[in-house]
């Protein structure tokens, strides 16, 4: 990745040539102005109005405007390279394979053989680049609302940038991936719902709703299809906030709802995700999964494997309860929101 | 005034009534004063040097001062009543119990008939508490070194106060629990390791060690005796500083070894756990667990279940890599450290 | 308040049986326990929304809470003891010396014959005890809001016991001190305005508007009487928020008004007052108003002398500037606010 | 997408015209990514252990590395464009002017008609910048011990590029500037001391020391030249630290010697210099002070003038008195140092 940081380096101090001379030549980022003994530039992402997580920034790759929001790419001292915007956590290098491998694969998986798929969302390209790998997958379409964010990741996320050069992507800009998901001719195997958490006042939370599930989603599903979205924390502490309300209004309009969870560290909880059908989604063996993860995959996944599932599909006691027992369906009236979660999505309309 | 803090507190306290009537007997004035229209104190954790874990403190409840160390309990803005040794965050009301239902209940269930039980560490009194809700335990020993820390919990955390004042709990005082572990004349069926993290210059590394496992715990155990130890953080990111150490070097003295996590979000982290025993610890099914538990415990418990063991026990391909590939051993010599990670354990020796 | 003092340092800084014996006694000891090799507990004052002071609190000595504010003392590890009202920092052991000798003792010296005087809010009692060193005084009529904060810092703020107990303090607890002062029989010789600095929906605002000095304050000073008030923020950064509109309304009705300014550091700004009066306030020299306050006061100030008197009230050319071109005059229709800065003052109306 | 930026600038900076037109130049996104409805991004100095300065910063402008310390200019929310070295705050474009008018003019306004100026340090330019206003001076020595710093402010700091362009300014950077200072053939009117605070295992700290003063500059100075240093905080609280004993240590070399102070800011604290002469340095009037400065100086100055003068060089009882009972004496062997104070100073040696 040392060319990307001096690429960073150099985008981002353009400043006179000498000082970046000065810098090639010592070889390392200029942003170390800002460490000392002690870290000195901390990003601060306010979680709960009493309840911060904290971290130190050692240095700022690159930053970009978009008709949305702001954008930017720094290093950080725990987690590697973030992705951050409008100032929240998105992504983190040493992470996201975490929120990215349980979004993709457990709904693939479970699909008996996935030859389309939609994206809603997903602007950062990772849910693409996992999506991709599997080798049955024929075409991908991705809609995201921000050509900016799109264009910054293709650009600067170099894990990513094959998935985005894919011929099998298909990417579509749209601040509207409602109508644009109506308006598909094609139907799909697969939807993937990689948007941002229904914040209040933002563009999300339309499509969390039970008449978006049902009219829209629904309709673009092939028959055997399955939707798959994040969902939200999904900690002890936290999962009443959307995560039990999503499931259950997904229940409304699906058969079959199967919710997960995992920790991601760097969103400083455990992070909730839901697999809707009106297929039964059959419970796989640990060694069904390892083997379709190896038959159908380009190359080996870091978190997700058979034991890995059973242990994310299984919820603890008190999460269960709560799901069981809540009545709230998510409309446009009804609409839940959270404070500012970290999450790993770009927005999408 | 009495009225007036009452007011006071029954606005700032989120507390049940219950909190409030422990308030009330203690009857002095909430730290109202420190809340205004944002919080104003903060009590923050310092997990890495670069990572800072900081919530709001809206009371503090209790202070102490002991031999070993200070001792507080703060109500905290989003976690409750917390409980904090030398400003490291011990427990919290919101979730002490996922740490300890998942400490102490595994051992026990997969134990056929636990009798005697031994605690080393557990001042606070939550392992206590679990371990004495199996009918079948008839005696409880519990070694702990800080005796201020004990008469603090015992005074002031309720929900223990039952388990403090049990016949079946014997509470031994001992700055070196080793020696008292040693020279006990019983035997257990299970052994609870309720310790500090190993901390640089902290008292308990000792009780990590090989030496340890192999000249004190073993011999100490019942045949078909089960030893079950806290292992310290177990997240994805962070599992790797002692957590793969600790199992290791309990594989090189039991012949069955079982590791397991689940994330307890006051510590901001996925903690970890491992289960040893010369018997094999035969995995029990869902069902057979939840027969278990609910013949042998009194109450319910709250996280624990049959689905949540399995799910705990099912560790990410991450991990179990970190683990397979260890081969750190844990003595005096090689003592491996963390930095101060929040952990639901007082001091024992 | 040294016995105090002392013992909270020895409380807190190291544990001696003597100190459990006190933590015993209360029922809690000394918040040692939020003390570790770093500091965990922080009180942050937000003084812009992009400007924070952040300083460890390492003991909370007492609270209450009353009608209109919460009340807090703390030790702090910079600045000793401080009073917190509502979550903001009022006034610090270590240099509340340095607000409230400059508050009181220009506009004493510059009086001939300071007999009666007048203090709006001083709730906390320093800038009573500060007056009642002037011989010449033979009343002070202080009146405040908070009956709890007058209670309080009786009770707890040892360096002002004396003058509490006073029999030349006339004490009134009124949330009107308005009409209050209206409704004084006498007049005074000064009248010192110790209020609260005017915040949005706080009860101060009022206090500052050009009616309240022209149809209250003016009424009630003998001829030659002088009016001195906090004026709020007077850095070269922060000047502008209110100090320069207070100094321009108080030209409106004073024939004679001087502004003055100190740096208090736990306010972590430069402070402003002002001094105003019909009768001309003639510059004292240095040995005059040393000879004055030698004369007329009982034992020594730490700050004020002559030379300091000529220093605060020389203002710097950017200060003077924008005074002099201020047009803003304070009234209810055009109130001035300022964001929370930490002032020295109680409540008051 | 320049224009985007552009506005995304536009939008977030705060700055004047030619802030924007500087950014609009260097035509590349603000880090607006990194502002949200709250700052997230955080600037935190930590002057003592237990106190925290705290500013929200919105872009990083330029970063540079040097041999001795890593350089960043970045955009703050209070305090515009700040100057950072190593992590410590150096110099804001808010109030830079009130240190570096204060460091300059007194000195050489005390000389009846400076011609030759030597500053030890000043690799920022602003101290030559003001240096330079005065038409008496012919010929400015400025010795910097940092090639990459000097390099990085004449590139980035516009308000100083014309001083750097000056054919009366005559640069050295030397590593040395003790032995640099020692071989000079002229001798000067008056030295400047731009210094970095002497900080543990900094390299500043011998020129300091008595010897430094005895040996090299003493004998630098032209009969009747003057000498003024820069001498840290000189705050009501931290005097101790270091101020007093320079100018006790100055008091061992020089006849007259005389200590000023003025509160900046961005350094959180009032701040301190000392001029001093084996001429006596008499008291200017108001009067004449303003005459000299208008005939002497080109352009007006924003801080300084007669009033500030007097203002700034009347210090307070408290830390006179420390000043007057000082017997400290700075040497190598009894060298004093502060904690990380914000100072306004480059390097040199």
């Amino acid at each position: 990745m040392g060319d990307v940081h001096t690429n960073g380096k150099t985008e981002h101090c353009n400043g006179s040539s000498k000082t970046n001379g000065t810098v090639m030549k010592n070889g390392f980022a200029g942003d170390a102005a800002l460490r000392s003994s002690r870290p000195s530039l901390w990003f601060e992402e306010e979680i709960e109005e009493d309840l911060r997580w904290v971290f130190s920034v050692s240095k700022i790759l690159h930053t970009g405007l978009s008709k949305f929001q702001n954008i930017a790419l720094v290093d950080s001292g725990p987690f590697g390279k973030v992705l951050i915007l409008d100032g929240k956590l998105q992504s983190a290098e040493a992470d996201e394979f975490v929120y990215h491998e349980a979004l993709v694969h457990p709904a693939l998986i479970h699909h008996s053989n996935p030859k389309n798929v939609f994206i809603m969302g997903g602007g950062e390209g990772s849910t693409a680049r996992e999506t991709l790998r599997h080798k049955s997958v024929q075409n991908v379409v991705m809609c995201d609302i921000d050509k900016e964010v799109v264009d910054f990741c293709r650009a600067y996320l170099t894990s990513n940038r094959e998935a985005f050069r894919s011929n099998r992507l298909d990417l579509i800009i749209n601040d509207a991936s409602r109508a644009e998901l109506e308006k598909q001719k094609d139907t799909f195997d697969v939807i993937i719902g990689d948007l941002a958490d229904p914040v209040e006042g933002g563009p999300c939370y339309q499509l969390y709703t039970q008449s978006f599930y049902e009219k829209i989603v629904k309709q673009r599903l092939n028959s055997g299809g399955i939707f798959v979205t994040q969902a939200g924390p999904a900690g002890i502490l936290s999962h009443g906030e959307i995560y039990t309300s999503i499931y259950n209004t997904l229940r409304q309009v699906f058969k079959f709802v199967v919710p997960y969870a995992a920790h991601v560290p760097s969103f400083s909880d455990t992070w909730g995700w839901i697999m809707a059908s009106d297929q039964p989604l059959c419970k796989l063996s640990v060694e069904e999964t390892d083997s379709r993860l190896k038959q159908r995959l380009t190359g080996d996944l870091r978190f997700l494997d058979g034991e890995t599932m059973t242990a994310i599909f299984g919820l603890n006691k008190t999460v269960r309860r709560t799901l069981a027992g809540e009545t709230h369906v998510y409309t446009e009236e009804t609409a839940r929101y959270i404070h500012g979660h970290g999450s790993a999505q770009t927005l999408s309309r």
